[in-house]
């Protein structure tokens, strides 16, 4: 490991995340004087802080062989596959005051894809852990159609939603083709982000889902391995899920779901925040109608809305769906009352008809003409007829 | 019948609704000069095209009968009884140019209640006929609870959410008490509005569930008795929905349901759109969610929310719903983290709760005081347990 590569990991061990004042002093004096300088106890007050807890216990090597261990690499700022472009949303907020905002010293990965390249294009699909059938169908839904659409979708590892939108990303397939005619079949990609190391299988039963994760996209963490799942960690990481992504999607949020504090993470990102609706009969609805109405959120039905609202600009348009077409359809207000005023088995003579819609007798002459040309209405014998 | 009535009976009998013209001509002239002059067809051109169709077959004599035998009765501008305020939006737009807004003529009831106070406090309840078990059991649930407050729902007659908000108002009662001592207990007031005469069945199957609407509220139409339905009149229908209402909450809607019509109405007209989400996955709620997403209407989800938008104001304020409070709830985060190093059942020591949390150690002991103070955190002879 290198010097700046080991630095980093002995900061990111040292400090509990958001370290706004170690990321600060890293960002003054550079991460290998900065981690010599925690090491030794001689950093400003409010880096001591954030440091003085573990100064003296982190052991760089045992993490490094924890990681090893686990198949985990460090991916820090000074590598290509830091995801600069999407975490700058941090930086900026951090910029603004946001202290929770402050970025991660360095992200802990498992998995055989890149890390920058997979949240090129990446949509956050989060929400109750108590999900309903209905929430993890539309969980599935979403993961798949978004991951088939070639976006990288992005989670947590909980029960509920998140597994939800995982598996379906994990059973999408997308057909690519290369000029030369080559062709390839690749899984949907989903990364999760976790609240623990990458190496700890929280929740136990999401061991085999994380596997499937971890050999299809990417499991990301910001705790060195072995640390253990904690509420505040959650919290704390679902400013990462929000960073990480164009848009926040929230599939089903109970009154004080975790998915309402990452949906205002994004909203603070200045990312697009999106809210599926559900019954108002479901307690695991309320919280994304009160996204919707408050105007946190915007309302997503489908995976094209979605698409539409994290794209790139004019990438994905959602085609309004096509209204079915009535033959009635192109009548003006007259006409339509003379239609109306038809019966399709029984025959009405003109003063009938004029008088029932109350358009004048000229004018219904005329509207019937119409109506027989354009297939609306039959002449028969003793009057008109619907056709 | 006198006069002024019986020129207003023949003159809502002669011209269709909306009849802008006659309207601003009986404005001019006054009701009985207007009758006369389009019985004789001396009047201008506009007034000719809405009256020509039907001036000579109109036989007010014979319009009188059939309402007599139907039990209703003719409500009249002149009337104390008419409703003038609800109908001032539609006066409103009319100015404004919106031809479709024209004021009725003249209202048909059947009812044993007064027409204008049943309107001093009422919420329109609309949707689509082919509602699901949701929809209805949610239009049911709101027809029940505005009725119960006491607002007077207001809704078509057709089979789905129309039905659904009239059974459940009709199901509810209400306990008035005067300062004498006297009680009494009364069925919720709802009135159906038709696209056809007070006395048409229609549809037939709603034969019982509109003559209970009469013995408790009311039937209205603008349409004289023996006047069939007609797609066109549930259309004009709809205007009167949206303007004898403060608010008009719509349940269900599919992609062309008459109910977007009638909230576009009330839009136009000044009043509150209120939208109930739904599933995604349902085609019953596209039509709510258009609404929702254009910011046509706002979401509601149970009778509180209806009330606060369509109650006058500061009558009737939803009370945001109590978040379940934990006993973490008041722990800024450096507690949080204390407490979540904590366990239920295993000691640790101040050390390692601070290694674990990334809090100071000196810190970490002063909460770890705290938490004992405010029976979160027990002292015991190795450590500390989470209480």
């Amino acid at each position: 490991m290198d010097e700046v590569r080991a630095a980093r990991c002995y900061l990111a061990a040292v400090a509990e995340p958001p370290a706004p004042a170690v990321v600060a002093f890293v960002g003054r004096v550079g991460p290998v004087e900065a981690a010599e300088r925690v090491r030794a106890g001689a950093v400003p007050g409010e880096v001591a802080k954030e440091t003085s807890a573990r100064r003296e216990v982190v052991d760089v090597g045992a993490v490094a062989h924890a990681a090893r261990e686990a198949g985990a690499r460090l991916v820090i700022p000074e590598d290509r596959d830091w995801p600069s472009w999407p975490l700058l949303s941090l930086g900026n907020a951090m910029a603004r005051g946001l202290s929770w905002a402050a970025q991660p010293l360095a992200l802990w990965v498992r998995g055989a894809v890149g890390l920058a390249d997979s949240l090129e294009r990446a949509v956050a699909v989060v929400g109750a852990r108590a999900a309903t059938a209905y929430g993890e169908h539309v969980a599935g839904d979403f993961g798949h159609g978004l991951a088939a659409a070639g976006m990288t979708v992005v989670s947590g590892a909980a029960f509920g939603i998140d597994a939800a939108a995982h598996r379906g990303a994990l059973a999408a397939h997308r057909n690519l083709s290369w000029p030369d005619g080559a062709e390839l079949t690749v899984r949907g990609r989903t990364i999760a982000v976790l609240g623990c190391g990458v190496d700890v299988a929280y929740p136990l039963a999401h061991t085999t889902l994380l596997a499937h994760i971890a050999n299809h996209g990417l499991i990301v963490s910001e705790y060195p391995p072995g640390v253990p799942a904690a509420k505040h960690r959650f919290l704390v990481r679902n400013r990462l899920i929000a960073a990480l992504t164009s848009a926040t999607v929230v599939v089903e949020a109970g009154r004080r779901s975790g998915s309402r504090n990452t949906a205002s993470s994004a909203g603070a990102l200045g990312k697009r925040v999106l809210a599926v609706p559900g019954p108002v009969t479901s307690a695991q609805s309320v919280g994304c109608h009160a996204l919707l109405r408050t105007g946190t959120a915007e309302l997503v039905e489908s995976v094209a809305d979605v698409l539409e609202a994290a794209g790139g600009i004019g990438e994905h348009l959602a085609e309004p769906p096509a209204s079915p077409r009535r033959p009635t359809d192109g009548l003006n207000p007259e006409a339509l009352r003379v239609h109306d005023a038809l019966r399709p088995r029984k025959e009405r003579d003109d003063t009938t008809i004029a008088a029932e819609s109350g358009v004048p007798l000229t004018r219904t002459r005329a509207i019937l003409a119409d109506l027989e040309l354009t297939g609306l209405a039959t002449r028969a014998d003793l009057g008109w007829r619907r056709a």
